[in-house]
């Protein structure tokens, strides 16, 4: 107040620190309160920070893996559920699910801002809107709406507004949604890309740094790390959110400074990650189609081709073969007199297996 | 599916046990899996018990506090900042604050159920929908839809809604942000009700149950207590369920169990309590004027009110001097020689202090 | 009180209903309070449940783990970090720091059952003893501590007892210790366990029930992942009742009966999950040596005993080599002329690669 | 290592960036990998931090809280449980229960810290310790708690170590637990200070800071909200360590940064609040001794104290007269003829209910 108070001054050709023409409480505050203010100042930088920062890097992500699942829409290989080997899907198709889970986030992220938007301006010290114009408040936002492009409106109810932070708290809720998406995928693709001889070895990370000075030769899926440690510290960040939303006592929340640096350290921080991620990983992940085919050969589970031909006594009997003799499908379904070779590669066709039948 | 198969096969005339002319795994079981049933389950338990129970319940409580807030409209009491004694509102605009925390946290959770509709059905085991008809998935959701009256549909990507249960993750976040407007709303009031003599005692509880047998008279807050373990129970859910929603590998999350008992719980304790604070403690309560009334005339913080008249030095001179000698601000202001009585009366009406100028 | 009164009343030959010459709340109720009764319940009930059910079958666990560490001390397997290989272990000593992390666990649970042994009992309303014999908390404490054979005490501070419940956090916390070291047990072991043929399959587990019935011949790692929830689960119950704690407000916390259900609910779904993942899993659990010795044989890694010798860059160099050609080191030595194949097999002795030099 | 070696060879009189006689990789990195050395070091920094930052802040508050007991240890105030009145407690006898918290919390801190002493250092790579010396563990931690004068020494098992961070999520709970007792403190201190005149006001704080410019007269409990937010951020990191303690993955945990970073913040900020709380808040605090008796004098909760004399039916019948006449337990006493003044004030001494009786 005194700062603007003395630079009012100075433009109106007043002596500074005289508090004449212009008191820093009198005139500067006159009509402020910092209960109506913080708030609208922690909606307006969430809301700039998701617009700007935010959500193009979620983009940009989201982009990198479609194109990714664009180009390995050929790819079949093993699906896997409780890790263990299923039916086979296509690379592009596993990889679409996380485009569409970020696209989902995104969506949701964007609901939140609806509460965002909301300012408290004008409500004053406890929300009634004390000493200000009955205008102020409208004029007010409108004015930051043209300023920052963002549709910025007067809270229907500035008591709600000021005694609690629920909209911070949905915001937050929303960004650890965004957060235990992308764990999942990072946890994914470092999976996929475990090895580089003893792990599955499907994926093919790029070398942004060199490995361990001690295991020479050895690649870390560092992105997906950093990932999943951005990820984890933002449902930290929700955790402290949450109980600081419920904290509010009567007219005010006074966890405000914890909120908003909550709040904008994980806005940043997936910011961050999700544009690396996509920049130092994504773009240049390759897959080892060599693996990714051995593991389909060799795998039982197409045995699931074979159940609506020969029922699922038979078909459990050759996956049983297979894996007591350490054998592939086709081999147990000749010795077991079944099939002929043709008739399996006819079945078992995992082109098939990856959508719904045709008939 | 053995029980389904000996229920057709009874119904088709044959033998129970002899698998025929219905098999168990050959013809019940074809075209599922609980990969996806399980999920479309879990969808379908979520959004019924949120509509025919949550919903009701919470739409009950606001409607019970709405008619509070328009019962004490015109109640003035002091407002409170960092709990210390502020500019006044009145006790109909503080309750407003409620009925709108909880109308934004409804609006939330009616968001979040446009995930829920989404099924994974038909997926199969890894999302390919592989072995069903194509049509089959669109074909029993409409089917479910028209069975439950909830707009189901088939959700756009099956790899996601298997892989992970990110809508299932963020239902557990509007179910937190609901839970902690009402752990602030439950605060407020068993602050506003502590007493009776030695407390803020602006509200009076219904007596439903006797009191401590040890101490005779006392009315406990029991509603509000038992809100706020239901709220922190669902905030303790909430972070059981997101790690859980962050635990999917690959095509499958296991954590379903988990995720469902949490959230099934969740809904039904917050619908539960919702219910009987409004049965048992908003409708019975009662507006204590006569203390509300003391508060507001001992209170110093009118002193605003003097503000744009007296400026702030001669304000805050007022307010310490009445601090000071332990008096009401009117004696202050005539002892000072600001203000006569009337000037005074004029200046400072609560009246004027509860919504912006009108001039 | 009425009831204990009544039965006071028969035994002394008086007429129950009558209140006299035993009154429910004169005489039964006298010295009595649930401020400090229900707190020294909630002590009495975590201590004899944690004594009886949840150590022993922790400590089973942990035997039957270390069973398992003895039987594979000799089986010699490539390490991973970062998911990615690297220098050899044995399978045993993998396990062995698993027995570790129980033996820690189980001894932080015991120091935390330090605090649990302090009763308020005695504290009556608000922690002053007022209505009490002096000696009866220290008499009660000792009845009880016969009675059930643990150690319990008089709290040394009746107000701290009351107003917060700190030693039950801190026993939600030690809880919370053992669920995180056991989810990254299960999470290894299902991991270890990932296949048949297209995952890590280092380790084979029990088969309790029958695989999925879409995809014969699969086993899924139930045990583990029943594990995972039980730990999610109370990590989450962990976050309420820290939460709960805090929510003490001065003479008394009124979450009483949301931290003892959360904490009875730990402490039995730990117990029991321990004890059947010991019986289900462990016990039954079998190396895959075929599959171990072949991940040791391709591995690059071992290429970390050619260091000393060779230098970082040669070693280096032959690592990359293999990488390159898709071969073994071995191999890779001779093509660069760097070692012969003695020389090699002298170098890269596995058994001498997991522990510290001899000379 | 490249930055050690050429000091190395600049000491030997070599010619720095020639790798000769020194080999960043080949000697100064022979024996190390960040595998041991960065879990070690952040152990080193855990235990530096907390024996000379937060255990003195921690104990300057408790002796500040210990000396407020004893000034005030013969002040009579009403006791609250349910935020409800109850019988009276001296406000000495209340902080001496904040005083038991923190000893307690420290001890646990203590108990945390064994765990923190052991160093994984030595383990290189995986915990076998492959390429160290037999002794070098032994001797480097030595060394190390020569240096510290810190009592580490070579953890007893480098897989468990290295493959978790359970002594990290072990203190990490302990930590959040001095937070619970601590929000607490801050909670308890701000009700009864809350006021200045619609409030308890039991205490007054120091004014440190001018109070809210728009309600002169004002002093908000800034240190009591700072407690806050500081407590609720180290319940959100907590929740973040105990999710990244589980993310071990076979032979490491890569969470590192983010545990570290989590608990040294969480170290520094409760050192720092408890120092600030102790020195700007606890050391200045005074009780407001009028009030205090005021709420003593019309509280109806001394009732209990004619309980034991008059029975509980006619003790409830006081309580309610008084308080449907809204009057004092003595005049109430009085008009129901049950005692006269020197009775009433035989039985009814507040001294005789602040501890359990003589006979």
């Amino acid at each position: 107040n005194e700062v603007i108070a003395n630079r009012a001054i100075q433009l109106m050709g007043g002596k500074m620190g005289t508090k004449k023409p212009i008191h820093p409480n009198d005139h500067v505050n006159l009509l402020q309160s910092t209960n109506d203010t913080f708030p609208s100042a922690m909606h307006m930088a969430v809301a700039t920070q998701i617009q700007n920062h935010l959500i193009p890097s979620v983009r940009c992500l989201r982009d990198g893996l479609l194109e990714k699942s664009k180009e390995w829409k050929a790819i079949i290989k093993i699906g896997r559920t409780h890790l263990q080997d299923a039916t086979p899907l296509t690379l592009g198709q596993e990889f679409s699910g996380y485009v569409h889970m970020l696209d989902d986030g995104m969506a949701r992220i964007e609901n939140a801002l609806q509460g965002i938007y909301c300012l408290a301006l004008g409500g004053t010290a406890v929300g009634t809107g004390m000493n200000t114009y009955p205008k102020f408040s409208e004029q007010a936002c409108k004015k930051i709406a043209e300023l920052t492009g963002l549709p910025f409106t007067t809270t229907p109810n500035a008591f709600a507004a000021q005694g609690a932070h629920d909209a911070l708290v949905a915001m937050s809720g929303a960004l650890r949604g965004l957060a235990v998406s992308l764990l999942k995928i990072a946890n994914d693709i470092r999976l996929l890309a475990s090895g580089p001889r003893s792990g599955l070895g499907e994926l093919i990370l790029p070398e942004n740094e060199p490995g361990s000075s001690f295991m020479p030769g050895k690649v870390n899926p560092t992105q997906c790390e950093a990932m999943a440690m951005v990820a984890t510290q933002v449902m930290g960040n929700d955790a402290a959110v949450g109980i600081a939303g419920a904290g509010g006592m009567l007219e005010m929340n006074v966890y405000k400074p914890l909120m908003i640096n909550s709040l904008l350290q994980s806005i940043r921080i997936l910011g961050d990650s999700c544009g690396n991620f996509d920049q130092y990983l994504v773009r240049g992940m390759q897959a080892n189609e060599r693996k990714i085919q051995t593991h389909l050969d060799n795998s039982l589970m197409l045995v699931t081709a074979l159940s609506p031909a020969l029922g699922y006594r038979k078909a459990t009997a050759v996956a049983q073969y297979a894996h007591e003799h350490n054998t592939t499908l086709k081999a147990a379904c000749q010795a077991l007199g079944y099939l002929d070779e043709a008739q399996f590669d006819h079945l078992v066709d995992p082109k098939k297996m990856i959508g719904p039948s045709d008939s």
